[in-house]
Order: structure tokens, then sequence, then C-alpha cells
């Protein structure tokens, strides 16, 4: 028995003989009537269950009649729904979101067609700000209650995604070029420290450094955000193992067979880093990831889209490698929730091992719940709804034509839901989204000002399409 | 400039000297205020763009103004949407929704320990009736217009189909075992005989044979069933090259090459033969499809999430072959609508060929459309918005947040979209379903029935699910 099935039976128990009298425990909201997937160490799913949360955390999981012991102002009835731990996007660039569809056209050279112009031209504080509205909104929308982030102007990130109301580990880049946020080439590292000190104890935020990737930022570099990462106890999001040309520059520049085994000799591979990608991982690489405990985010449908290849991810799972899903950035897979990721990390697998029979509809579910939080270190705060938990819960509703039947919750999640489907998202205790209805920000909200974003955008990128930019590559 | 626009335009000068007059032409239906992607021959899009509808069949499709030379006592304001024909799902066993969702535990068995048991013990002309309504509820409202599908009691499918108001290709089934619709082998071939007369003028049903492969039916039944097709003229639907050991059978029994070869040999292989997979086509069988201008279904979802393979559709797009796409039964893909197969097909070729500028979200449109319209051999009456073409239009909203931004309609709907954006869903220009309301047969309407369907069946698999069946194929 797991311990909050545990816990809610000695509740019940020691209740049992006054079920007569009023509920004797306070707390904030009582989720009723829902299949609960717990996510806890056993998979335990408790068939019509009550989730009961008080402040910012879960105080009670169990069956239906725990619902009795207690009182509550709000009360959310799951009507036959799924209730779950919120997903976690462990790898994205939101505020491409601004970008996302354009340079579809099947041109070869799309990063210095569209990435760099659009960037160099159109990115600003404002920009990142507003798109950041418009890409949680969309998260929270289909159910993803943290994701973990690459990009620039992080407090504004920061900003927008509290207003929304999401938790997010935000990674300022650092990088050896000029960028939207610093005119010197590794301006991010200050940029990250003021950040960082401004947003340290923050019940939604988690600041952390963002170097782009071991070919982009130097070993002295890397060493020295390492250095600060471990003083400022924050994580470290890094690319790794994208492209297979990465692997032939190390081994040019660093006598280094992999770029892994590069961040393990230079003494940068630790238990506050996230590897973003590691499609190209060897066997030893995925070793020393998991000698060093460090998280990888998997991001399947993103590679497919890129024809970047699929990572070895079933043998990541296998290894026990803290490893969670990502959609990558909205120009990358164009998707910001995890829905089909969700099929893709599952088929991928299937197709690159030849068999059926891996990476089921549960051990998935279990990959973009706790195997995110397990990625992004958070796994004592979210991931499962387990007593003592942040409350990160959605309500998946399964009365839809395309949730029927509903015979196997995991691969009904997996294989037949939308993100329509959310119902209900609550972050830390907070109800953003309930019945489809935004609580905090709605998307009427923010409609005008990124359609004005759009516009802009549009006449900018049809200059763009235009133009015949050669082909290069960001490994030059 | 293409025929429906250069005939708007005609009917826009002919008119334009009498524009304050009242409307002269008299139509049914008309839809404004779309970006309507047209899939033509040159692929026109009309940025905001009108279709007109009279009776079953689209009569004129141009810019805004053509709107006013025409009265009708219906308006459909697209609101900036997504106006296109609708998708077509050329690959389907749509009433195994009833049980899709089981056997998903990754069982290496899956065909013995489930398919066989639940189809010997529960399939009946009453579930089948009942499940396609709830599949084809699905459909309308993921924007399916057409679905091909090869099953038992065809009589049923097409009763509900007609009722949910969809076209469909049915193919009755004929198989070398005694099944649910017949207790002698090849039963079938008597059985859609009857289902053929039956429904051979239905504006929305085509009869078709299916035998279910060229493994499963004898030559002189396969022969005997081209000869029918011909006589009838009816499409013969058919499963092949699915899986690698079909090749090696057709070699030690039949002295062919492939299962194409086979059939090119015996004569079956022509223009009413649909093929579905086709993963394992080879060079020289891709040539006799175009030669034998066939048609193929491509299930690029099912395929991966079956792990058994990959298709050489980039390859056959280029040689122009019919294609279309198809998600393959519940039990293979779990989904009946195409959004999900959408981004499949055109990342499961890009990985094959580790080419990202492969597969764009135009042609995948394509394929989705006129490419599934030239597959079921009916691209004279659906598959675009042309003028003379059947009304079978979808709208999409694009208000969404997955939606924003929509710069380019086509990586909007393969990459952005999920099945709730379909706003509204036209099938032979009757209203299946206007914003999101269903308007023939509602889910409500048949709630309860699938609900004691779902009791029914979920007790027996629960039994199933108990057992060890030793893993057995289907070839042996």
């Amino acid at each position: 028995m797991n311990k909050p099935t545990l816990l809610a039976s000695i509740i019940t128990l020691a209740l049992s003989g006054c079920a007569q009298f009023a509920p004797s425990y306070n707390a904030d909201l009582i989720i009723t009537n829902g299949e609960v997937l717990t996510i806890d160490g056993n998979m335990s799913v408790i068939d019509n269950g009550v989730v009961v949360v008080k402040d910012d955390k879960i105080i009670a999981v169990g069956e239906a009649d725990l619902a009795d012991q207690y009182r509550a102002p709000k009360l959310i009835d799951a009507q036959d729904g799924i209730v779950m731990p919120g997903m976690i996007n462990t790898h994205n660039h939101l505020p491409m979101i601004a970008f996302r569809g354009l340079g579809e056209e099947g041109i070869s050279n799309r990063l210095f067609a569209y990435f760099f112009p659009l960037e160099g031209e159109k990115l600003s504080r404002e920009l990142i700000y507003n798109a950041t509205k418009l890409g949680a909104i969309d998260l929270a929308q289909s159910g993803v209650t943290t994701y973990a982030d690459m990009y620039y102007h992080m407090d504004e990130m920061a900003k927008a995604t509290k207003e929304v109301g999401l938790r997010a580990v935000l990674g300022q880049t650092v990088i050896k070029f000029p960028v939207v946020d610093s005119s010197a080439p590794y301006g991010g590292i200050e940029y990250a420290q003021s950040f960082i000190e401004q947003y340290k104890n923050d019940p939604l935020i988690t600041p952390a450094y963002a170097p782009h990737a071991v070919y982009t930022v130097s070993k002295e570099k890397l060493q020295q955000i390492n250095q600060l990462s471990k003083q400022q106890d924050v994580p470290v999001l890094i690319h790794v193992a994208e492209f297979p040309n990465e692997e032939t520059r190390i081994k040019e520049e660093h006598q280094a067979s992999s770029p892994v085994e590069y961040m393990a000799q230079i003494g940068i591979l630790d238990e506050r880093v996230v590897l973003a990608h590691g499609i190209h991982f060897s066997e030893k690489d995925i070793e020393l990831v998991k000698q060093a405990d460090a998280g990888v985010a998997y991001n399947p449908m993103a590679n497919a889209k890129g024809a970047t290849g699929m990572a070895p991810a079933w043998e990541m799972y296998r290894a026990d490698v803290r490893m969670g899903l990502g959609t990558d950035g909205p120009m990358s897979s164009n998707q910001v929730d995890l829905w089909r990721t969700l099929s893709y990390a599952s088929t991928m697998q299937r197709l690159k091992h030849d068999d059926r029979t891996i990476m089921i509809p549960e051990q998935v579910i279990e990959m973009a719940t706790m195997g995110g939080a397990k990625a992004l270190h958070m796994e004592e705060r979210i991931g499962s709804l387990e007593v003592g938990k942040q409350a990160d819960i959605i309500i998946v509703e399964t009365q839809s034509a395309n949730m029927m039947p509903n015979y196997d919750p995991y691969a009904t999640l997996v294989f037949q839901a939308n993100p329509s489907n959310v119902d209900t998202t609550i972050v830390n205790g907070e109800v953003v989204m309930e019945h489809r209805q935004m609580q905090t920000v709605a998307l009427d909200d923010v409609r005008g000002t990124i359609d004005a974003m759009e516009a802009d955008i549009s006449a900018f990128a049809k200059e763009l399409a235009k133009k015949a930019i050669k082909s290069k590559s960001l490994m030059d």
C-alpha cells in the first residue's frame, strides 16, 4: 500500500465512528468523483477517488468516502473524469510561439532564413512577455502545469507565467554571441544572476542558467556557470547531442568522444543539469548521465518533425535515467502541449526497436508527469498526487466521443485524448482553468495584442520568404 | 487561373453592372468570411473567400463579393476560419471503436489474446450498428466527411453512417474463415452482393468488396471478386504488404516476389482496387500500382504504434500514385480522426529519408483531401472545393490559443490543429455539425447504448487480461 492511500485509510478508520457528524478537517478544495491516477511509486489508481487540497498542497488522496471527512469552500465534481498530476513539459522556448508556422514550406536553411532574422528583427522584451502569455494560456488549457524553458529576458517570461498561474523552470540563455538581452557575448550570465536574485524564493518560478550548448559556450564559461549554479543551488538547462556533428566537433576540439563525456571531463555534468534531446547518446553517455544523476528532456515529436532522429529513450527508461517529455520550441514541434508528444514517445521507440510491446501508455504517462519532475529535479514537490506534494492537478473529461470507451485510462490518455479534453487545471492549489473557463488570464484579454503582433511579424516574414538565403549550419 | 475562380470571376463580371439589385441566383447555403483552401489543381487559396452550395453540390467558389450574387436560406459565417474540403479517411474498421483501448498493456500476442476473442464473443449486428454510430459522430466532429471501411454486416454500418450523415465506401469482408456474418468460409461474397444491390445508387454509401488479404483469400476467390467488381463497377478494398512475412509466404506459395506482383500476375490489380498499408512496397511494386491506377491508403500513425514500419509514402507521392491517409481501425491507431495522422504522415517520411524539407504541410493536406479522393477513385465527386463537386466542406476555426498565430493555414492544420478546432462539417450539402453542435445524431442520443456496451465488454475483457495466451501469428 502506498503512502497517501495508507494515510487516507488511517484517517478514514479514525473517523469511521463519527461519520454521522460534520466533517472534521478544514480544506480549501475537494475534488470528487474522479478516476485518480496517483503516479505514486506503485502507480496506484483509485477508481472513484478524492483529492483534497489545503493552501498550495495536497493533504489527502483516497477513496470516495474520504470526502466526508473534509469541509472546503470549493468543491469540484470530476464527473467520472481522469484526475491526474499536471503534465510537465521539460523543454521549450515558449516565446517562439510568436513565430510558429513560419518557414514550413520545405526550405533547408530554415534556421538562417527564418529563426535568426526573425529573432534579430522582432524579438523584444514586449514580444517575449506577450508571446509567453499566449503560450502559457495554451499550456494551461491543455493540462501542462509546469514547463522548463531556455530563452531570453526570463524576467518577462516569469511575469507572464505567474499572471497565467503556471509553474516554470526558466533558464536564462548564455551564448557566445550578442543576443536580444545582451550586446556583449555571455551577457546572459550577468542577466541570470540578477534574475535568480529576483526569483530565488518564488513559489512558482525556479530561475536557472541555460548555457545554449557545449559548442556555443566556452569551457571556461561552462565551468563558471557550473560553479555559480552550485553556489546558488539552481538548475542548468542545456542542449546536448541534438545534431550528429556535435560529436565530430567535440572530438576535434576537446579530445572527448561525445558532448556528454566532454561535460563529465570538465566537471559540469551533475545533479543540477537538465540535458535537452540526447538523440545521439551512446550507451556510455547514458551511463554517465545516470551516474551524474542529471535529467533528460526527450522531445520525440520535435525530433521527428525536424528529422533529427530518435533518441535512445527506451534505453534511458530501462536504465532509470531521470527523463521527462518535452515539445521543444513552437517552431520545432509547433505545439506546446504534450498530447501528440505522448503518442510520439511511445510510437518512435516501438519503430526504433521493432517492438510493439514497449513504451506502453502507463509508462508514457509516468514519463509525462513524475518523469518530468525527476528530470527537473523537482520530484519532492511535483509529479504525483501524494500527500505533501504541491497541488498541481488536472482533470481530463471522458464524456466526449473521442474519449469513449475508456477501458484503460492510460491508453485513453496517450492514444485518444486531445488538449480540449482537459477540463480543469490547478497549479499550486489555485484553479487556473475550471470546466474549460480560464480563471486567471482569458485568451480574449490578450487577443488584441497577439493579433497586432501577428500582423507585424507576418509582413516581415513575407519579405523573408522572398529571399533566397544560402544554407548555413549553426555548427559553422 | 483555375476553373472555379475563373467561373466566379465571369459571374462577378457579368453581374457587376447590377450590384445594386437583389441577388440573382438561388442557392441553399452560402459560407462567407473564410480562408478557402480549394485543393484544386493549383492549390488555390482565397484569403477571404465564399463557397456557395445548392442541393448537394458546390455551385460557386470565389472572392468575398461573390456572396452578393446569391440568395440562400442558410448563411454560415466562417469567422476567419479555414474553409476546406472534408477530410477522407481511406482505411478503417470503425466498429472496432467498441474495443479501443483494450490490450494496450504491452502483450506480444494481442491479436489472439484480444482481437479474435473479442470479435468472436461480442461482435453482433447490434454492436456493429451502435459502434458505427459512435464512430461516425467522432468522425463528423473531427472533420472527416468520407471514410473507407473493411468490416462485417456492412448494411448495419451503412444505416448508422447515413443516420449521422457521412459519406462512406463500405467494403464487406471476404475471408476463408467463418466470421460473424457468415458461418461458411467466403460467405462475405454473397453478403456483399446483396449489400451492393441494396446500396448501389445511394448518394452517400459506395458499397464495395473487401477481400481481407492475398494470404487469407484464395486465388480463385480473389479472381471471382475481381470479376464481380468489374460487372458491378464497385471498389475492392484489400490489406497489402502490411507484414514482412507476407512476402515470404507469397514467394513460397505463388512464385511471385511480392503480394503486389502476385495481384498483378493473377489479374486483380486494377483501377478499382484500394490497397491498405503498402509498408513493404518495393520500387517495382510502386510502379505496378501506378500502372494499374490502383489506390493506396497510407496509415502512418497506426503503422508506428504497431511497430509495423514506415511505408515508402514519399516515393509514392513523387510517383504520383493515388494515395490518401488512413487511421486503420480504432484498435490500431485508437483514433478515427486524421489530425495526428497528418503530422505522422509528414514526420515519418522526414525521419525515413533524413530530410526535414519533404512532406510539407501543403502536401499533407492535399493527401488528406484530394489524395484520399483519388485513392478511392472518387476524385470526380469529392476531395476539393470546385464547382460541380459534392458539397463536402469543413470549417476549422482559428480563434483558439492553439491555432494562434495562423501564418500558413497548411502548417496550422498539420502541426497545430486538434479535432476540437473543427467548427462545422457539411456532407453532400447537409450540415452535419454547426459550431460544434451535431445537427443529425447527438452523442447524448447514443450515450446510454454505448455505456451499456462498454460495461458488457469491460467485464469480458477483464477475463481475457487474466489469461496467458501463447503468441501466434495471423500468417500461421
